[in-house]
């Protein structure tokens, strides 16, 4: 086995999924076997730590090292390329990157082109244009570089792994189906629980976001379009040429009227004037004796994508999740009418650097 | 990155599982990327055909060539290391152990020590002796060579990479549960389920035996054996020395007059005598408003495992498993209250056969 002596690692980005990333860091790099870990750079989109000679970066303290006022500005990203392609003694380098910078993701080709591994939950890259998508893979292929993104659909849940292996190994996924958003599976296994009555809508959403469950603007969960790029990156692997997450039916909670209030806080005053659409969607799903849910759904045999409402029986697994858990089912022709299915927290920093740092031991058991 | 030229793979086992393989390594051999692959052997406990000169055989007529009358014995398998260790061209070699056989799997610290990777969903190696799983393992560490073994638990289901991954970044796994044997599941799913009064015991293990559920002697599946040793590999991956699959605590369902009685026809015709003993089981659940179910545990903390009856409320997702499915849940420090939970089918040719050739694709991107 031919193994590099050290590999250079190269972090953007240092919120909470950075910081977990960084601890686990740590872990990996106290490993007795496998490549030597050199921490060379480091940044966020205002301040950057690294030495033009690659002196390693002390991993536990880079961050607080990061925050000190004298820290200066990140460079330029086509320099940051160039750093990390032109590491010392023919060692590789990897790019961890924890944003979910658009512009960060644009320049995975030319990471990837220069021989730079890269390995990130940003979900922009995988489901932006699909001419990016088709750039980063073109040019991971070209240069024999990896870029590995498991934590950009269900965070650390073995979800792209297991997609990639049933296409790779010749089985036919015939579908996808899921709740891929942690804050809609709290939001609808309150407001419409397989026992009990539930709360009111606006009541729950109020509830989820002072958990911290949604982000700052509510809106940008309700959209759907969270769910719309998860949806996005799963169709592409599993054969389809998406052009966007905006080229399918996605389905909006946010009510018409409130698309164009100000703020998050002027929408969370004024959802509950529109409760009684919701209880209309529950009540409806009741006399069906199902309970409702916002889900994602890939048909591939028929090419059709969508993301929204749906009824469901209250054994169905879909129906009986838990807190903010995630769920997803594949349906292939192996696996027959009942589906492999994977579960469990689809958010949180920790567990989405737990994707981050086992794509990085896949990258670097292979570098 | 280096990647071999060629990389020469012998196969040992040509049952369902060995079948549905090769018709997944044929479809892997006509990928336009990655290292060519060469068929060089394949033997059944009878039957062997390779050439002395590696010269490839033709991967989809292997098996139908395997049966011919004049194709001869197979070499004692101490040959067969010296020949897999022994391609030509500095080319590295991969054994596929699609048997159950021991001595194959006692076999396999000698092929890794001279270089050999080793692939299988053969439980004997990772669930016999304590003593041979180090050896395996210690044999891999120090020629380079690697052993996947995905298959050995849930088949396909990413369950051993899944621990592995948690173990690996840094995860504290808590405790391991679940159902680990499809006929267990059919079995009790049929019996108990969640709605309805489910069938007479007797009745139900010999349906299962009518659809080719269980082994030819049902007594086999019902010594909780099968998953005993699943719990042996999953609980050594999670840090525990356990020193064999019965060293630990595993409830037999063979009622204690019936375990030697000659075959297991004799088996079925005496079982409905003992069923008033599982309808009492499944009575005592069905007052506290639960089901009973065959599963196993491990509780990493306090180092207990066990194997055995449970009682577990009708929407569990223990209870709500459908079919002869699997289903495991990891408990970890990062995953919290809820767990990540797999479940799918745990058995069969092409499934099992899935989890050999994506072990396969893991091991052919690090050599």
């Amino acid at each position: 086995m031919a193994s590099a002596k050290q590999v250079y690692i190269g972090i953007i980005g240092a919120g909470g999924v950075g910081k977990a990333f960084l601890s686990q860091l740590e872990l990996l790099a106290k490993r007795p076997s496998g490549p030597k870990l050199v921490l060379c750079y480091i940044s966020t989109s205002s301040k950057s730590l690294y030495h033009s000679n690659y002196t390693a970066l002390e991993i536990p303290s880079a961050i607080s090292q990061l925050q000190a006022n004298s820290v200066g500005a990140p460079p330029a990203l086509p320099k940051v390329v160039e750093y990390l392609a032109s590491v010392p003694g023919g060692s590789k380098a990897v790019l961890i990157d924890n944003t979910s910078s658009q512009d960060v993701a644009d320049s995975y080709p030319a990471f990837l082109s220069r021989g730079v591994s890269v390995v990130t939950p940003n979900k922009k890259a995988f489901s932006g244009s699909y001419k990016l998508w088709q750039d980063i893979f073109g040019a991971a292929a070209a240069s024999g570089a990896k870029v590995y993104h498991e934590s950009s659909c269900g965070a650390g849940l073995p979800v792209i792994s297991t997609l990639n292996d049933l296409v790779a190994t010749g089985d036919e996924v015939t579908r996808v189906e899921g709740v891929f958003s942690g804050t809609m599976s709290f939001l609808f296994n309150s407001f419409a629980p397989t026992e009990g009555a539930g709360g009111k809508w606006s009541a729950e959403v109020k509830k989820a976001k002072e958990l911290g469950y949604t982000e700052p603007d509510p809106r940008d969960d309700l959209n759907g379009l969270d769910v719309a790029r998860k949806l996005t990156i799963l169709a592409r692997l599993a054969g389809l040429p998406i052009e966007s997450p905006t080229s399918f039916p996605v389905q909006s909670l946010i009510p018409k009227e409130l698309e164009s209030v100000a703020s998050g806080d002027e929408f969370l005053q004024k959802l509950p004037e529109f409760d009684s659409q919701m209880d209309e969607v529950k009540a409806s799903a009741e006399k069906e004796g199902k309970v409702v849910r916002f889900v994602g759904s890939i048909d591939v045999t028929s090419k059709q994508v969508k993301v929204g409402l749906e009824k469901f029986d209250r054994s169905h697994p879909i129906a009986a999740l838990k807190g903010s858990d995630n769920i997803i089912s594949f349906y292939t022709k192996r696996y027959g009418s009942n589906p492999l299915i994977i579960q469990g927290a689809g958010a949180g920093g920790e567990v989405t650097a737990m994707g981050v740092t086992s794509d990085l031991l896949k990258v670097l058991s292979q570098i």
